[in-house]
């Protein structure tokens, strides 16, 4: 195993799937969990795939991830355009951290084409629907990869 | 053969590597293509991979993919934040497009974090280096493929 | 009985009647509780009325809301202003949701203008003190009666 | 009879149910009078009920009711955004006045948004569709009630 | 006949070639209106030209025209820029509207640059002149030829 | 005699004395017109002294005024921030418009600090209480006696 | 002859017809030119008529149109917001200039209702379809008939 | 004698009638100083009048027109739109302050229209050329005599 | 013991000295505790020392401290710039709120430069290191000594 | 002695004490004076503490701090939010710079919510009243004492 | 010989001199070329002089100076207000760039105060004529031979 | 000799080289001096080189030079930004204005792009090191040899 990669999704993100499918589409969390198994497995990677609605739940988690991981997918959700708090966890990170959106968020309300996060990501990712997280994913196993000879 | 792929690659992109490697990198338009040459094989699809500092060129390119391609991927480069052209060209695709940028728009200065062309894009991939290119064109084999049955 | 409707506050109301009584009257949160269990009795409603001071919860109370409610009113206090997760998470309810304020919040500082849960809400009312709720659930009632023929 | 409630209706509403039902309804401005009337009879208020395009007009009927009613409601409409001449006749009134839109105009037009009228009113109501104006002077009745002792 | 044309004119249009000729010009309105007429009576339609300083009243004829009329060409001078009021009366219009100003307006002062009556009416020709209003006439009558086949 | 001075008011200022006195002051706008009167006797012009709450009341006047008066002093109220209609109506007079505000509109709420008509003032006095108006008629007074030798 | 008129058009014209039918109708380049052709031939001036996504070229046309022409229409689609050369172009040229374009740009987009070419043009007809072409010819028709005693 | 009234001028109005006479007129300091002792004479009140280029000194002498002056005119000049210093001084005063500019300052260029001295200052008379100092003096004589039955 | 004071410290405190010690320095919270004990001690006060990830969590602390304590120190990290409702929550405290940063907040990216928490705190310490702390707890030390005479 | 420290103090702050104490309190510039030679004397410094109403002698003293100071701390007043010129002098000091305020300036009018002073300062202190300059000294202590071991 | 400067010229330079000579002079771009010539024979650097209207063929132009020059004179015209490109060319010259502008672009519309050229360039040089093309060249030629000993 | 050539000097450039060499270089003001001299002498020019941090000092020295000077070289320093009255004072001066800056004001906080007295200069000059005083000098020479044939 090559180490963990960690990724985590933002508030609303459990009900996908069932909400607003002309936006978000009609595949579940539990379909993107699958394809992220999927391609760490293929990648050579472990994984560890969270969801959660609460702001701090997710700082938590990038805290931990400081320690046990070696790659970070986050797709904020909401917390995206609003969350200083996300994005000061985010920096405190030494491994590449890969932003996703399932929409792209550029092409919806004004509000929407900002983000804290992407002030501090590695990279970003979106309007590429679920694939966008296996996208994410690989991107991140060449980097790892590269960066260890 | 599941079609052709169109690559497109705006202004000061032929300086690639040679270019503020601290901020690009150091591989060079060749290696990208190079790359791009081996996905699309890989995937199954043509390649077309052209590269202009010119606008209109870009935007005849353009109307030259609306018969030709399946698919298309631009890096607009200066021409993001500017062109609403490039833009009116991109909106009368009815294939999907992905949007690439090398470097991470989002974390340079502020005049870089708009894109006209995000608008209008199908996805939007920045900040993974030259493999973005790679990833918007598994992207599109997978829309594709999907699009295809 | 005609389904159950769904009271939400948000931060702070906790306190209510014990800070600022000149800005937010003297009664209690309590007092509002008692208010909407008489209106929604009166109307033929079950009543689930709950405060929290945390995003996630409200947001995770919505969620559930989904299921079981057919009629959501809503006091998001500070988050009204700031939360984009919350206005997310209203926008996947079918059923109608009403925002409410006890207190005018166009009169006040110009940040309380603005509301991100307006956007996605049925109707708002503010400034109409605590009767304010018991207006909301009358025009869920007659929302939901002439719905439900 | 408690007195007399005043409801003035801005430009346009006289095509109420006329014009673009599909933002408006079908309800005419007779049916919100019928409506208002029969509240404000149960309500055990006196009920003035007037509607004019003409902005002077509607300042005039404004500095009457200064001297008649004991509380009014208006629907600016058109007005709401751009007089400031009507907000400072609003200003005059001592009695109550609540604010009603038929639509939530926060989900509306960006321009839509901001209502010179809200700064001065006690109240505010809207996207509760013509039953807005049965709240508002349901409100009036409850302010005016506790008021009089 | 083939039906009413209503040519609507705002506030201080009556004193036109009276008034600062060096931005206007030295035409007055009775030119316009002969001009008008004329250009109407060789398309074959009857016409109703009318001028007002009153907002309301120009609001009062557009709810007029529409019953009467099959197209409009309004110059709403001073209320162009202020006037929601005027913007939702024309929205009502089942018929198209032409929107005419003398003066090339995006020539002069930045106030003068936006335009709510824009937002709603099917064309606008600016600068052209009084020869505008004719060509607006014109315009009315080839799309209502092509759509009366 | 040296000419007549007219002197407009705009909407509200019929309630002067009656509304808002610690804004406003005690004084009535029939003091003011005994104020005007007095002072224009004094200076040996003849005076017109009117108020309207309607826009197109006070575009009429000013049309008048272009023929009858040698000098104009306005006090536009509401419709100072809003008006283009009047300021374009001013912009027609050859002879002074001295424009008046009691209150120092500076020292109140921000919308009130831009002027349409300051743009096409000759001069503007405020802050000064109901005395602007004599003020406003003496530096009349002035500039036409200086320019009639 | 009374001289030479030019057309000019903008980036993405050539695909008139084919793209976005929605929003630009279905006629194409060519029924333009033929109606530019036969509304010049009426109006008994010669026409030139020419299409370019180049920018430069464009203003090449331009400065050539210094010599030849005796007035200008130009529809500078995606350059119309963007292009201070153009209007730099355009403002060297002594003969008069309208500015056309074939969908109401004040409906549209927000970055699409600021036009660098109208500071500069003498007229701007919009929203009047393919037939605004004609229009603007017959403007410039009864200008330089006026113009030549 | 009623007290004395204190005029300070600012920066650059020693050139006064030396400089740029199209704007300021040709009328020098000493003309004002001139107009201004036979207004206070007139009105029974000592002067003071002083101008100075340096901000601090302009301080100083508002510091010690605290003591010794009734009333206080300042034409701030450059320092209007630049000083929060200055407006602090200002504020510090009990006397009434009257702010007068020579030119209609909302008619020049736009960094000329905002006063920090307006926010703080009893009133303001702009545009009334020299006479406004004495239209300014006359405001003071009957403010204090009123205040001092 | 003259009462308890309350320090709270908000999102990402936790990693202090681990996280960016170029920003933030070397000391970790709990050298910040220690000095906080120290100088509490020192000044005569109890100390409440606490952290959390969570603004709901800082909300209730607050909540909490409107009971127990006399005066209340806060960093609020990440929620300074976003969140209403913590403001909300501090402007309930009756005792002195003293904000404090250890960076010079205003020295860092623009978005960092506004405060909400600022709005209501007493006093604001920023840029003074981990001694900020002890700053602040000596000025609430000052405040209620004074105010308990 | 451990070397000098400088205190400045702006414009206007000569009159504190006598002006708006409800605002600055009543404490004079005097007992600022003592306050901060007692906290030097106790910290082992010797102190300079001067006073401005002029911005270049303000620049003086600090150019002149720069050979003779180990540490400054100023209060700006009116200068602190439009004196580039200050923060120019300030950035060339090798020394540690504290910015005080003794008012809590973010929360009064917004125009002194920034400050140029800010973006050079080591540390900022307002809201404390004058023991800010007692804690700006300590601050000033702490670090010297530190560095120099 | 020291070496060859280039010297680039935007869009519509060629038409210098026939076009508003009130605004660029009467020199022609010939003139320039020539006085180029004499400054940079002078200074014994060879000259490379050239114009385009077109952005595609200044970026070529600048590729190719990164090879053979060894300093670049540039007056984007049009361009410089709006091309990023051509910033991101000229950002990969190694050699010093000074921006040329023969009028005063600060003193112009407020569109052309801004400069992205600027952004990049070593030193810019405006309002100097077209002598300030020979300033450029001397300035490049002190930069060079101080920098080659 | 050709007359007198006035070099002014803001606030701070007594410290120069002093001072942050890495942004103004190792010169001082006295080489800037000796620069200055030998240019003018070589130029044909007596030279008065002055220098002062005090806003008023330089408005003095500028009323001055209209006398004595055929033309002005300005380097405003920390002044350029906010300094209206500078600004007018220099409008005063009918000999040519050049405004020098030694760094590239473009490429630094964006508080230094805007300038007041570029608005007003005849010429700028930026990042061109000291030698931007000799360019400017130079240029004044020209301008003045022209001018006096």
């Amino acid at each position: 195993m090559k180490g963990q990669l960690v990724v985590l999704n933002g508030p609303n993100l459990n009900l996908l799937g069932k909400r607003q499918p002309e936006i978000y589409g009609r595949e579940t969390l539990a379909d993107i969990e699958a394809l992220c198994r999927h391609a760490a497995s293929e990648l050579g990677f472990a994984l560890d795939f969270r969801q959660s609605n609460a702001e701090h739940e997710l700082i938590g988690w990038i805290h931990e991830a400081r320690e046990s991981a070696v790659g970070l997918v986050i797709n904020p959700a909401g917390y995206t355009h609003t969350s200083i708090a996300l994005m000061d966890a985010l920096a405190t990170c030494a491994c590449p951290v890969i932003e996703v959106h399932i929409t792209n968020i550029h092409g919806r309300e004004s509000f929407r084409h900002h983000s804290y996060v992407s002030r501090v990501a590695t990279g970003v990712i979106c309007g590429c629907g679920i694939e966008g997280y296996a996208l994410a994913l690989r991107r991140l196993a060449i980097l790892l990869t590269k960066a260890a000879p």
